[in-house]
């Protein structure tokens, strides 16, 4: 490390998991214990424990880039930031924020960064509904905060006619209450009423909530956005439990006979 | 719980992660703690430390649905097992060759089952790579094991249509070595030559190594079974940091001006 890397500070973008202690990786608990400052967005910084000596800098949501040039600041100013995410930093979260921002100053090169990965809500989901992503699948925002609708449309028709599994992130809106409905009348027009879906609501916090539907009978008045929907492949079946309970499937085998 | 489940031991299917203990979620150590038998494939059952009255029934690898059925027959025989799957257990691994066991046999039902995710491959090299995933991704595992070949060479097709950034497991195989390179040649049809590309080797150990290049210049003989393939969408770019470092990003935005 140079002399100006270690007058910097540091800047950690950390994950938090989807919210219990147990889904909290122990780099990330370590990472939290060194720092002087945590920035993030509201809920994910109050999740954090209170400690003397560490400053607070929480936002509301949709600033992710001001978040991120605020912490490399602070940083340059000798702080220790944690920039915290909840599920992992990576995927639709704070990390592509921090390096978009290190992209367009360099003088923020001179911080020393690090991303500590965290428990995805994908991944959380999965464990609870049984292996829904145990074959390929894509990940795909339907916010068009930060991209056409019809990029979305797009890649639901492409994803669907290569059979992926869909995780669906950022199923809701209230500005536009109309986008799920409209993405499953897309998959309706591409895929089996039958195919199996599930909606995995705040899994891991007190709240969580699982319904297990169909692409046919998917509400869309029953997702909100601490919902995470999973659309099933044409492979992907429920499989019985027991005490009643349901497993989603995705084999590991595509196209075998049943 | 019933007394014939209580009878009946209990089986976890814990995530141990990419390996280090700090990406071990403290769910999956307390699992770890609790179990009487260990079940799984050699190099992840010698990962967990021994411990007096831990019994290990380790196997090769590709007998995941008979280690499947020999963890349920344990867990009716009274003994807590975990089956240990290295990453997320979720994500081409354990899981689901656990649900399908459970499937194929009404007396697994009695055993009272979770799945205790991990933090997946896929999430740690992002970590270390940047913000690869920071936008609508697919995860691809390239083995022909499980599905024809031409059906990984579809989805390939349809992922590049939709530019989606790509995770691309299990890209290498000794018995089939020009899978790799077939897939290249593939995407190299359908997407630019520049496309950042990433080879993220043993992601979290002592020989961890990763490779930064490009679609045109992917060198499949660099890759073996223990690396993850990183390939980029059309927006993905390089972004220097400090100290010569670069970082790979798949900005939160699409389409938008540069």
């Amino acid at each position: 490390m140079t002399a100006a890397a270690a007058a910097a500070g540091s800047l950690a973008v950390v994950g938090l998991g989807p919210g219990p202690a147990g889904w909290l990786l122990p780099e990330a608990e370590a990472a939290l214990a060194l720092a002087t400052d945590l920035v993030g967005y509201i809920p994910y910084v109050a999740r954090v424990p209170e400690r003397a000596g560490l400053a607070r800098h929480a936002s509301d949501n949709r600033v992710e880039i001001d978040r991120a040039r605020h912490a490399f600041a602070l940083a340059l100013d000798g702080r220790h930031v944690a920039v915290v995410s909840g599920g992992d930093p990576g995927v639709f979260a704070m990390a592509a924020a921090v390096i978009e921002a290190l992209d367009a100053e360099p003088a923020f090169r001179a911080v020393p960064l690090r991303i500590v990965p965290g428990l995805s809500a994908m991944m959380a989901a999965a464990a609870r509904l049984g292996a829904p992503l145990g074959h390929d699948f894509c990940a795909i925002s339907l916010s068009d905060n930060l991209k056409p609708w019809d990029v979305v449309l797009r890649r639901l028709g492409t994803a669907a006619e290569g059979d992926f599994v869909l995780a669906l992130y950022n199923p809701a809106s209230k500005a536009r209450p109309t986008r799920l409905g409209d993405a499953f009348a897309h998959l309706r027009s591409l895929k089996r009423g039958a195919t199996p879906v599930a909606f995995a609501r705040a899994v891991g916090r007190p709240d969580e909530r699982l319904h297990l539907t169909t692409l046919g009978d998917a509400d869309p008045a029953l997702v909100d956005m601490a919902t995470l929907v999973i659309v099933g492949s044409s492979e992907t079946r429920w499989v019985e439990g027991g005490a009643g309970r349901r497993w989603m499937l995705s084999p590991r085998s595509y196209g075998a006979p049943r």
